[in-house]
């Protein structure tokens, strides 16, 4: 844990002042620090915001570094992209801890500070990608906090030995259960459901599940995820990852579900996408719903888009809910910051005292500009040590 | 129209090849080309696509230079968005040929080399808008095409004098006759529709219309729209723009519009907006429908998003429609450049000879890899002539 002292930055786009980091927390912001002995960092009169969040993406599966992958695979089918994957892995020896190292410092250099990745869990791979990702989490512990979820991205039911290597993956060390469409993929949702929250129980641990089936489908889904959180007492320690069903146009089963959301306090983490109903920031805010946002997979066998940079994810959740009002899009921007750690049960990242000494500095005229422009990231502090100047990371990637 | 050759460029990331437009054409595509006398560029090596095409924007209307502009209408209702733009642009003295400017050589910098510019027509303003996009028009002749839209934004037939003034836009030299929501704003879509044909007719010119309403309202205008164009034989001279209804779920009653709307050859520009249904790429290409994209308007009081960037639009595009083959984000390039101007009527700008020379050098491995990213251009050449080295244009903004 260090101390720093930045000087002369303008807090989220207010008046000019100081950051004191100590002992790896915000101490102080006020004008004209004194602070004897604290390494000094020049803000040059930039704008503060907190360190960025990315609260759901898939550090095992990138390609960065590798020559262009030519994608023939297209978004048909759900099935198909999984099985062209572990083909593809296969085919390329895909290293999880090469390619997380560089996704990872990616996000940094843009201003990442947490990370949670689902980590792929299959028969084929084993805890390999886990393994790696855990080998990352550990060599960046000063630069990125990464949380892990473990993964069944092939399919829990339908493959023999998952489940048991996702209670090996528990035991390793992952930080959340994961799971994925219960009823879409296993086509047993009583069975997908049953083993992750044994496991989650087993290992008193949280679940974070993605769900991508729509409409009255992934409604139903969500109905029996919620029902076993609550049978277990798991109130706050879900999270539903995509839950397009909550983009869906009827509105009374819609807000009906996000009652019952806010009551057991489940988390919701959307990438904002653009071509799927998505859960909506300001009904999930009317009822108190914690969100985060993430960039998923980037630049994988799925398809060709993403950098890792969660300001422009802000701006990605501020054009998909339509927000244009100046105070909305600094909410979008909580989504990929603050509020994302807070859904993480994370401390909250804050431009206050007590709050991790997590601080981005970025050009711009106001917080906003800086949002929709996703402008440079000239200094990215992480827990008051110095992990990216000008884009660059300090460590270098593999 | 001037004469050009680039040397050593990758055809759309294809070989290695010199590109030679004389008088404003590209006349030939081949390694070695010999031209003496002739204007020479290096390429080094970069990929060339064509000219991009901002096929909907505001030129009179974004806020470029100016201080940052503190939204606090939001999105909620189209009526009080126009009004605040009509009180805004009065209390701040918009300039439109100013702005216009700035926004046009913002386009240019990033690839753009044919625009067309919906101009607000209304009680308030009179016709200094269009005055001052055409003499922006005129003034950067060579650096990039701007056709204008007589666009009746703040409302038609509720607005006494409108018409009279739509009617003079059009003989000033407006390029077509523009259009908004005929139910929805004027509340009678009769009276404006019948209007706007009316000009058109008179004028002889074709008609681009905004068409935000949804669902069956939309498709019910989107019927009275196609009812006259085949009425007065405009096969091939409408054009929608935004056509929201075209993205509702019922897809036989899109499927049906569709088809007449290709028997009429009538061309859709779309934003690929994230937060409105939308038309789908591969729906109209099923039916041969001509598409073109545009970035709206940018960073004005409607919104602070936006930057000019028909290279990042086609990203938008692809994420929009969920396309994630190598071929399928050509198409969104494609839409966004030779099939926009195709929309627009005018020549499809396209790596091959006989095509405008209108060329673009990107950075990237691949073309797919330049659109995701937005890729840095390095030249931007219009009709053989040079308007932008590394993303300043050579013409300064005012
Ligand atoms: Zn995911
Ligand atoms: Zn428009």
């Amino acid at each position: 844990m260090t101390s720093l002292l930045i000087r002369n930055v303008r807090i989220m786009d207010g008046d000019a002042a100081d950051i004191l980091i100590r002992d790896g927390a915000i101490a102080e912001i006020a004008p004209g620090i004194d602070a004897p002995g604290v390494a000094v960092e020049d803000g040059g009169g930039l704008i503060a915001i907190p360190g960025l969040v990315d609260a759901h993406t898939h550090l095992d599966k990138s390609l960065i570094g590798w020559p262009w992958y030519k994608n023939d695979v297209g978004g048909g089918s759900l099935v198909r992209m999984i099985e062209n994957e572990r083909e593809m892995k296969k085919r390329l020896g895909i290293d999880p801890h090469v390619q997380s190292m560089r996704h990872a410092l990616k996000t940094v250099a843009r201003g990442g500070t947490l990370i949670r990745s689902h980590v792929d869990i299959d028969t084929e791979g084993g805890l390999r990608a886990l393994e790696g990702v855990m080998e990352t989490a550990e060599k960046l512990a000063d630069v990125v906090e990464i949380e892990t979820v473990a993964f069944p991205q092939s399919g829990l039911m339908i493959r023999e030995g998952t489940a048991e290597l996702m209670d090996q993956a528990m035991a390793m060390g992952a930080d959340l259960v994961g799971g994925l469409d219960p009823c879409g993929v296993d086509r047993d949702p009583k069975g997908h459901l049953d083993t992750i929250f044994g496991l989650a129980e087993k290992h008193g641990k949280g679940i974070d599940i993605h769900l991508h089936e729509r409409g009255e489908l992934g409604l139903y889904s969500m109905e029996m995820i919620l029902d076993r959180a609550e049978a277990l007492g798991m109130t706050g320690l879900v999270t539903i990852s995509h839950a397009f069903c909550l983009g869906m146009a009827d509105f009374r089963r819609v807000d009906a579900m996000l009652a019952r959301l806010a009551a057991l306090d489940v988390r919701i983490m959307t990438t904002a996408p653009t071509s799927s109903p998505a859960p909506m920031v300001k009904e999930l805010d009317a009822h108190g719903i914690k969100i985060g946002a993430g960039n998923d997979g980037i630049q994988d066998t799925w398809g060709p888009y993403g950098n890792g940079d969660m300001l422009e994810r802000a701006k990605f959740v501020g054009l998909r809910n339509n927000l244009r009002m100046d105070e909305e899009v600094k909410r979008a921007l909580d989504i990929c910051a603050g509020g994302g750690a807070e859904a993480m049960a994370k401390p909250r990242r804050a431009m206050e005292a007590g709050a991790p000494g997590d601080v981005v500095l970025v050009e711009g005229e106001t917080v906003v500009q800086a949002v929709v422009t996703h402008a440079p990231r000239k200094l990215v502090v992480k827990g008051g040590h110095v992990t990216a100047r000008d884009g660059q990371t300090l460590v270098e990637a593999p």
